[in-house]
């Protein structure tokens, strides 16, 4: 059944979002605040600037009027970046009505205050309903997407109903949708992986090769876990797609931002120095920087988010943190005991 | 301090370990059946057949003779095919001491009897103590462990002080040790994860892309650790090295044969094709009959294996298996109930 939605920011995960529910037969509004963009997308039917080489379908318009966009839409799709998330959301809040469903599909934690952007929409939107707040998350390269490649992806929500809405908006015979209760635990999922994607670069960008790639991930995917059960997500969130699945597809694509950025980190480019060389953002820089205070505030050890703080922000060499992550003196792989012991003292509690 | 080792079968992990070793310090007879191979190695320092470009390590001696090989060994590792295991075994049987540290290093299943490594050990040698058996696994590339790259990997005994003298040997600063004590977790961590980056070709075959992938890897993973609990293995065990690792840098690699036969299969070709076209062992095709048998003796559902059997023996195009995977009925993420009641009941039970 067609609805009216909007989605805000054209960048190229928006845009595939938007195209996949334009497939699905609903009214799409794109919303940009470039005027050219607009204008490429309504007569041009590309997003020459995200997503050059490929026709967007029928049902998606382009519009600079947030107030156009959102009017009758039965649901909003927020894809900003997480440094610009307050701001849309501010400007979105005298516009929207309280039985809206919104959707957000942000991968980060807002830079000063930390906040989850969950907590970030609810400060900015005190109108809406809480029960109608969704996250969408997962291994989900854009370009993929709008080529409708098999595609799998998580919305979590508190309340199970709202979550099935989203689901139904989204899913096709391509894009499947699951839902999670866990949205602390999605939300976590998505920002820290672009911190060990940065390690990843950096591993590759220093020739260490597949194995050290491969144990970079299996601890990273524990240090994740280990702050995200601290910040009250449930563990098996991480097992999933948005754990493990976006772990592995950010880790091996070297489109990646992050991977690049970490890569460039190897050859012993300063960060400013990496930063105006691709000249866009590499939201695993910012995450770094909030992981690493998270790590403080929650009392959690992330060895990986502190040795990628020392380099990206306190001059340490590549090569000198990475022998002291693998220098680490360590010997029984299960160390995890504050994992362990979390599975509530059972058999396996023991280890 | 230096000892005397064997390793038998000088494969290209076999002679990977005992470089390993060798430059560890220790004295090393690498056992093969070929005269060709223990000369090649004996006067050129190469394994021309398997590892052709790296010089192997002083301290590496190649012996026809297994008598030769163990006389005086304080450990041997094994390092056979799993259909080749029983014979070196039985082979070894009238020469081994009880007291020898006994390591293997073998992935997979007896086809026959689906037992595990160690249970075949324990058969064939049934004056070893049990306390001196240890597997060793984990993310590992033979490659690059000859060119002293950053490896990670667990040994694991029912027994600490097995491990811990097993870490000994190997430990170096490239190639870290771990300690586990899931002896059944780490083995079937490493025989399964053939069967996903079987799938991981079939899904590049495909041209599915990496988002799919990502979600195969994903699923995979939650299907090994179902069957796994079910044998009796620690779940904590397939988020370490020897199982998430593992299946990362096998689904990752396109040298892993596993992951090319399943891109073969994509393209049409029978099993008998693909076996004739790569003329090696793919003991991921073997593993899929053995997880398929063991799925339905331990009651657990596997639908990724169950659908690579039947690609693989039933005739099934790979394209219809792909297809019924994507749109099996399933809409909330943590259906994983088996999985998350193991963790005894607590808060995170309850899912």
């Amino acid at each position: 059944m067609s609805k009216p939605i909007a989605v805000l920011v054209a960048g190229s995960w928006g845009t595939a979002l938007a195209s996949v529910l334009a497939v699905n037969g609903h009214s799409v509004k794109l919303w940009t605040r470039s005027e050219e963009q607009a204008q490429d997308i309504n007569y041009n039917r590309r997003n020459s600037r995200f997503l050059p080489d490929v026709e967007l379908p029928e049902g998606l318009t382009a519009t600079t009027s947030m107030e156009d966009a959102v009017r009758d839409a039965e649901a909003v799709v927020i894809v900003a970046p997480s440094a610009a998330m307050r701001d849309v959301a501010g400007q979105l809040q005298p516009l929207l009505r309280r039985e809206t469903l919104l959707v957000h599909a942000t991968k980060g934690f807002e830079a000063g205050t930390l906040k989850r952007m969950t907590e970030v929409l609810a400060a900015e939107l005190p109108q809406t309903d809480p029960e109608r707040l969704v996250v969408l998350s997962g291994p989900s390269h854009a370009e993929e997407v709008v080529l409708r490649r098999p595609t799998t992806i998580v919305v979590a929500s508190q309340h199970l109903e709202a979550a099935e809405a989203a689901q139904d908006l989204f899913m096709n015979s391509y894009f499947r949708v699951y839902t999670n209760p866990d949205v602390v635990g999605v939300e976590i999922g998505g920002a820290l992986k672009n911190i060990i994607a940065l390690g990843a670069g950096l591993c590759d960008g220093l020739n260490f090769g597949d194995n050290a790639k491969a144990a970079l991930l299996t601890r990273g995917l524990a240090e994740i876990t280990r702050l995200g059960v601290a910040m009250g997500a449930n563990p098996l969130t991480f097992l999933g797609l948005a754990g493990i699945g976006d772990l592995v597809v950010t880790c091996t694509s070297r489109h990646s931002r992050n991977w690049r950025a970490g890569s460039l980190l190897a050859q012993g480019l300063s960060l400013d120095e990496v930063l105006k060389q691709m000249g866009m953002v590499v939201e695993g820089v910012k995450t770094t920087a909030a992981a690493w205070r998270l790590a403080g505030k929650y009392g959690v050890s992330m060895p990986i988010a502190e040795q990628l703080h020392a380099v990206l922000f306190e001059g340490k060499a590549a090569h000198a943190a990475s022998l002291d992550l693998m220098g680490r003196v360590r010997t029984h792989e299960i160390e995890e005991q504050a994992l362990a012991s979390l599975f509530s003292g059972g058999e396996h509690g023991r280890l």
